[in-house]
């Protein structure tokens, strides 16, 4: 069983230190140290063990550290940044695996690109030796990429060359999406081996800048103090800490304090459950400060993000999850008033854009989410979300017309899904004036007023309830599960497209399709072949 | 070997009519005369041999039938629209071949919405009986849909939940971009196999009208009048004729009068030749239309559209292609001046997009591109974008500079890519000064300013040509054909996404993914165990 929680002072890959506003985070990989002793993680190659900690450090640095306002992302191995995901990680593991690999490095990417637009944190790549497929793509996460001008230290794309598949986390698309590396440049580039280095890397845009060797380790403490300079991180210290979990795990189930998943492996389901607040809750960003992790909206989507991460990786069979939420309504809209009064508050901050974060982990899990709103549920603002996250919604229509959902100003744009839309918009594609017209309606809706105005899928009554929501998970439980991946993938993401969306549902798509060729993965496949005795076979259809 | 080239009086499945300035285009499958014989086109399924003459038509109408203004597509069998795809026909297809048929399918149902956007020929689905899966996707890409309300008709997207494969026609995008079917409703529809029908339908937006089938025939045609009656298109006619194309066929190449195709099997490579105009040509409309088929852009491109497609589906081993131009690049530039001029002439706009329409198929054909500029060649203007379409381009630098390109009016936005921009916006992304400076350049380019402008990507003089391209093309000839098709897949589209994107790069790589996976197509995949005794059985791990 994978976990996903760490702190600085358990990390086996990285080194986090500080001075004033720049913070280094070094990379600096246990050979012997991977998840798996099935390989040994040479030349700072990583497996999703060394990502777990890469992941924690970038969170740490934004609630423990306001302080900090650029981040220098290095290596301490000489003539070496990062080699890329291991080889032999990938050629041992199961499709899924990799699949899921994939996804959890590109949402730590992405959590870098956030930090930087959102929170004012700044992230320079100081790439003082060979810097190497996924080596590269975490460097093109960061806003400026400088690299040592050794004559030897180049970067470099070659996944589909040496090992026939693509470069897995988002190198492609920030190539020429995020750098605009001219596209035939980025062709050759992206099928040459050995890289580019030198003049050229900056000359073609691969890279911002190139210093010898002498005087490499000034020029990149100079442009980190530059970036520091020109950040808007309203905040200096003190930060909160984030402390661990400690839920309980059995086998049937993981609860932590506002979170629950329980598992039916028999129906391949499992129920999701979110627990409201109750009693008085901190409101101002003194009294938040001082709740500091234990502070509700912090502690439930940090609960709920492990859940997820959890489910992704240990219960593959689970395909279809029951969402449900239980509590004071009213506290959960309290809370959403106070984030949005505050929301300039960094800490505040923070919290919106890490619960944004983690609904977008929900989005992008290639599981069936069922909502099933029920009398005594806390659907409401920031835990409505996750209604308008799932699949589909169920709503038990009530003769008292006690069962309601309401929507708050966390519906209103605080929290968008990947393509930029908050989920209202997206689910009322081009239709603004209804958006408006639901954020702007008095109080709750009721089950009939909620199915009405479309705010939920269906609203069956007590006759039918049970056998229509019984059904509707056995039946999405019995569809083939690729099948179900695929549609929720296209439907779930209507509207414009953004570089994140591009990267899990363009090039990710690509790459699942190439994770499971032979060409790849087959005996004599690329990527089986890589490192031994004799060369690749292809089947040369293209298609 | 499949050909592409049919005519009207040549279609076994369609009926086309006309009536003033409303056509109908009538579904009438003949079950036997499937392009295998190893299935039975039941139920108005089609194969590819259908689409060829659905493509046909749509091209006949715009080029030959200037004065129709809607089209009615409908079926002429019995409470039966369309069934979608034929099931035993994907049964039997390799990959590859699921893959090219659902390429070109895309691309018909796009230019029926091409025909729409910029045309002025409205499109109205005349559904007048059960409208399944690819039936109901060729549905989406009209207009509008009017749903016969007999109790029974119904449209559906059933292959998920059936055959555990995507719509793979667009479906699923163009149900929540297109027509905005909100993604909970969209969800439930694409899971249901017996579909959505009568006032449902309306209400979720899957169809625009209903009508019992007493009054089912009148409402067509009034809704059919009313759309022509609105309709911008600016001619009546007479329209001119596209005759066959009558290509030199052998077994290394395929001949027309300005393309030929060469295959070096032994390579896998392939030399695809376009010849400039020579000659005095049309320079007005009334020219033009004199000219008719034989007008060179019009005769030029549809040489190149037929080699593509039967390069796509005969020769799936040719995975690198070197494109060529000869002779009189000033006839060609002249040629676009001509085009540029008279632009809103009916026929010069019908014939500009279709050289939109043939350079997005190589955008979209998976093979990959070099552009090779030599001596004698006419890369210029609407030729050019032949080397801007290419992976990469390579230009002879000749000392006597006589070797040029030259940019016209046909590259600032003529002939835009499925993303929208026009190819050097693409490749200068976000840089709108540089792309109105090249534009604005008077003369052509040498080998040198060509480069230095980043025109093409590299230009090796006499010393280095011969040896550079050759190991450039072996190497290219190397590498695993899959991550070619998606290096390239994502390399080509930078900039903003469209519905178009969306359904070449989401939808279809998604179905890629599952058109090879144990769930659809093992023995006991869903694909394969379908109509025959016994049920799927899945691998139930989530990826």
């Amino acid at each position: 069983m994978i976990t996903f929680e760490t702190a600085p002072d358990r990390y086996q890959h990285w080194k986090l230190s500080f001075d004033g506003p720049v913070a280094t985070l070094s990379m600096d990989v246990r050979e012997d140290a991977g998840l798996s002793a099935d390989y040994k993680l040479k030349l700072n190659s990583y497996d999703l063990g060394v990502d777990i900690e890469l992941a924690d450090a970038v969170q740490r640095i934004r609630f423990e550290h306001p302080e900090v306002r650029a981040v220098i992302v290095t290596s301490l191995k000489e003539r070496i940044f990062c080699a890329g995901a291991n080889i032999m990680m990938l050629r041992g593991s199961s499709h899924g695996a990799k699949v899921n690999f994939c996804k959890f490095t590109n949402e730590t990417r992405l959590a870098i690109e956030d930090a930087s637009a959102n929170s004012g944190i700044k992230f320079l790549a100081a790439l003082n030796g060979i810097c190497a497929g996924g080596g590269y793509e975490l460097a093109l996460a960061c806003d400026e990429l400088l690299l040592v001008d050794d004559g030897n230290s180049a970067v470099s794309l070659p996944e589909a060359p040496l090992l026939g598949v693509l470069p897995g986390t988002g190198g492609l698309t920030r190539v020429v999406d995020k750098r605009r590396v001219r596209r035939d440049l980025a062709d050759f580039f992206s099928t040459l081996v050995e890289g580019v280095k030198g003049k050229r890397a900056v000359e073609w845009g691969l890279v911002d800048a190139i210093h010898p060797t002498s005087r490499f380790r000034d020029a990149v403490q100079a442009r980190a103090r530059e970036l520091a300079a020109a950040s808007d991180r309203p905040a200096g210290g003190p930060g909160i800490t984030l402390n661990p979990l400690n839920p309980t795990v059995t086998d049937g189930e993981i609860t932590y304090s506002a979170v629950s998943l329980t598992f039916h492996r028999d129906k391949r389901t499992a129920d999701l459950t979110i627990q409201a607040p109750s009693g008085s809750q901190p409101s101002t960003p003194d009294e938040i400060l001082k709740a500091g992790d234990q502070f509700w909206p912090l502690r439930a989507f940090r609960e709920l993000d492990d859940a997820l991460l959890r489910l992704r990786v240990n219960e593959p069979q689970i395909g279809t999850l029951v969402i449900r939420t239980e509590g004071d309504r009213d506290a959960v809209l309290a809370m959403d008033r106070t984030l949005a009064e505050h929301q300039s508050h960094w800490l505040v901050r923070e919290i919106v854009h890490f619960m944004k974060r983690t609904l977008k982990r929900l989005d992008l899990t290639s599981r069936s989410f069922f909502a099933f709103i029920e009398p005594g549920s806390a659907f409401a603002g920031s835990l409505f979300e996750l209604a308008l996250a799932a699949d589909r919604s169920y709503m038990f229509h009530d003769d008292q017309e006690e069962n309601v959902v309401a929507l708050s100003a966390m519906n209103g744009g605080l929290l968008p899904m990947s393509n930029g839309l908050s989920r209202l918009q997206t689910r009322f594609l081009g239709d603004e004036g209804k958006v408006r017209e639901l954020l702007a309606h008095d109080g709750p809706f009721n089950a009939g007023d909620a199915e009405e105005a479309g705010l939920v899928t269906f609203a069956p009554d007590e006759i039918d309830w049970d056998d229509e929501v019984r059904l509707a998970v056995e039946a999405r439980a019995a569809f083939s599960p690729d099948a179900m991946t695929g549609l929720e993938a296209n439907l779930r993401f209507a509207g414009p497209e953004t570089m994140e969306t591009k990267i899990f549902g363009r090039l990710t798509a690509w790459q699942n399709w190439i994770f499971q060729r032979p060409n790849a993965v087959g005996e004599k496949g690329a990527l089986k072949v890589y490192g031994q005795q004799g060369r690749p076979e292809f089947d040369w259809n293209r298609t």
